[in-house]
């Protein structure tokens, strides 16, 4: 007997499509690469035993482009059955980079999704506009920056907080490290912040915003999220390779919810780090974080302590939150990692003015009058803008 | 004024370890990557404006070893206080691999978390005992396959199983891609293949067990795995990079769920794929697979057809399952794409009878006898043990 009958499926006519940029010896191993894209990330079965008909032709994925790429390598287009994603987040990245992650020399460009896939997806709840809209900010850079160290009390955090906030600084977010410690327990830092930039707020007419740090037991993330909207947090920041894309997806879609989201990348650089492996720092930084619900995707600036994401890596990341997906919302893009003024008029070239600036480290080092910095900063971008 | 006092922090007294390989162009700038490593890691900000005292004594990282290794680059063991990991996963894996995950010349290559801290997770609930007690199998290796390929219809996948199962397959799990798609909906999809299992272990007095997938939208995860159990699933297989490592440790403490957990590494292998740069085999698919409860991890076998993990990467995966973590429990190291019976002997050779085949695209192209063929196999492994 034949275990793979030829009968007809249930499909939908749609396609996605995914560019791989592919590494081989020749155009003939990459070409083979491609094909066996094709098969690991849908049927994972031997291709010789399956029959014409329905899975082969609407299974399989299908290389619709294959061509030389400039910077050397080649660059395949594969295209696959809508309804292989199940329309549903998890899967559709499943096939989009899922057994493949395991093979070398096979990188995930750019997502390419058809409309009625992308119609499924609510993805950012604010984005640009809405967040915008929410902070009062009409057209220039935010400015945002994290209370830390690790170590401080929560009434130390929370006065960090209060200068910065009485600055202007527009959104004020935990250190990702912050998360249920003993010398900084969630709940009592997250009171002590909120009260803090609401007194400065006060004070100021500001509508600065606090954003805590989300990274905890799954038993207690949406109790933490809970208890963060309830006392008044102006947004949430969740650590997707912590948490999952498909948890932010959840908490973005969240009605009862209804908070900005701001997703940072710890855990998650090995995804780009290697050029000719992983996920392309437009794809993962910027469209998938926009796919699963961020309104802003900090990742570590071109310049600055981290000198690992080149400046074309950082242009992908700005157009990956704004390109073309359906009707999702267009987000900004969030540097960080050791910036500072001097990088402000360049940045503002690679990522126009949707752009979160996240300073912390270099702030500290110019005063200790935290909130003077802050209005000297807005200040300098003022002027630049 | 001053941000950082110099006060007193409540200190557990207890440190965790990392051992990181660090790559660079001396052994002075190795150096200063650890040292960057444990302000990176922890406080995130200017070590010089932070006074001696509370946070320089307890949550800076400390270097407790630096040597060259003799494969290249260097070895730094980094110890963190127990209680920056709020006692947490999360958080845990943060510490041990967060923002550095996005620094080149970095590579996690092994935990070693204290007793106070292994003490507070509970790890693999059934591990390599528990699950040979479920499944009445002594000493042998066990035989695992999945059912495939995406296109079948429940009824077709549930035949499929019905062979495996009469020929005495151990284990019986879903493929990875198979969600919630159209052509085999996940509740009919489960429900027919435990029937199927279930007819045959009636048949042959054996005790297959199926394995669904779970990769769903979060909203469902638990309602999946509530009806997997209600129906009489055998155990989940979970996508730890989809859900969040954290997840299946959440699963894997339930003890209304109590069912034994396979991760499979899809979309993960970025991870690993670059030797210097993310996280060792050894630490990735071992340690922290089996922290997160994992009684099962697959991988890609070094012979097979993914050739991109060398039998090193294997036998460090095999460590990882088995090397003392406090009470955790050892789980089954489940290498395969790809592997034939050719690779037994030697595959007994690096794992040792402790380790799960999960073999499918070669079963099938031996035959379409399926039955015939895992029988065949079992003879085999018996010949060999």
């Amino acid at each position: 007997m034949t275990w793979i009958p030829s009968h007809d499926l249930p499909v939908s006519g749609s396609r996605f499509r995914a560019v791989y940029h592919i590494h081989a010896e020749s155009s003939a191993a990459a070409r083979a690469k491609a094909e066996d894209i094709c098969i690991e990330e849908t049927i994972e079965y031997p291709a010789e035993l399956v029959p014409a008909g329905g899975i082969r032709d609407h299974i399989f994925g299908q290389i619709e482009h294959f061509d030389p790429l400039e910077e050397g390598g080649y660059r395949a287009v594969i295209s696959y059955a809508d309804e292989i994603s199940g329309w549903e987040l998890p899967q559709l990245v499943n096939v989009l980079f899922g057994n493949i992650s395991m093979k070398p020399g096979i990188r995930l460009a750019e997502l390419d999704l058809s409309a009625p896939l992308l119609a499924r997806f609510k993805g950012p709840r604010f984005g640009v506009s809405g967040l915008r809209r929410l902070l009062g900010i009409e057209k220039r850079p935010l400015l945002s920056t994290a209370t830390k160290p690790m170590g401080l009390s929560p009434a130390e955090l929370a006065a960090m907080a209060y200068e910065l906030a009485l600055g202007g600084m527009d959104i004020i977010k935990d250190d990702h490290g912050l998360g249920n410690q003993p010398f900084a327990p969630f709940k009592e830092r997250v009171l002590r912040t909120i009260e803090a930039v609401q007194k400065a707020n006060a004070q100021t007419g500001g509508r600065t915003i606090y954003i805590p740090c989300i990274n905890a037991p799954f038993e207690e993330m949406l109790a933490r999220i809970e208890f963060a909207k309830a006392a008044g947090a102006g947004g949430l920041m969740l650590i997707s390779a912590h948490c999952g894309l498909d948890f932010m997806r959840r908490v973005a879609d969240d009605d009862s919810i209804n908070l900005p989201i701001m997703n940072h990348p710890a855990f998650g650089g090995s995804y780009v780090l290697n050029p000719q492996t992983g996920v392309s720092h437009q794809a993962f930084y910027g469209q998938l974080q926009r796919l699963a619900g961020a309104d802003l995707t900090i990742f570590p600036n071109y310049i600055g302590r981290f000198a690992s994401f080149s400046r074309a890596d950082c242009a992908g990341i700005a157009l990956g939150c704004i390109q073309p997906m359906g009707g999702l919302a267009t987000i900004f893009p969030a540097p960080g990692g050791g910036i500072s003024p001097d990088a402000f008029a360049d940045m503002l070239q690679v990522y126009g003015p949707d752009v979160a600036f996240l300073m912390s480290s270099n702030l500290h080092r110019e005063s200790s009058d935290l909130a003077g910095t802050v209005r000297r900063y807005h200040e300098m971008i003022e002027k630049l803008n």
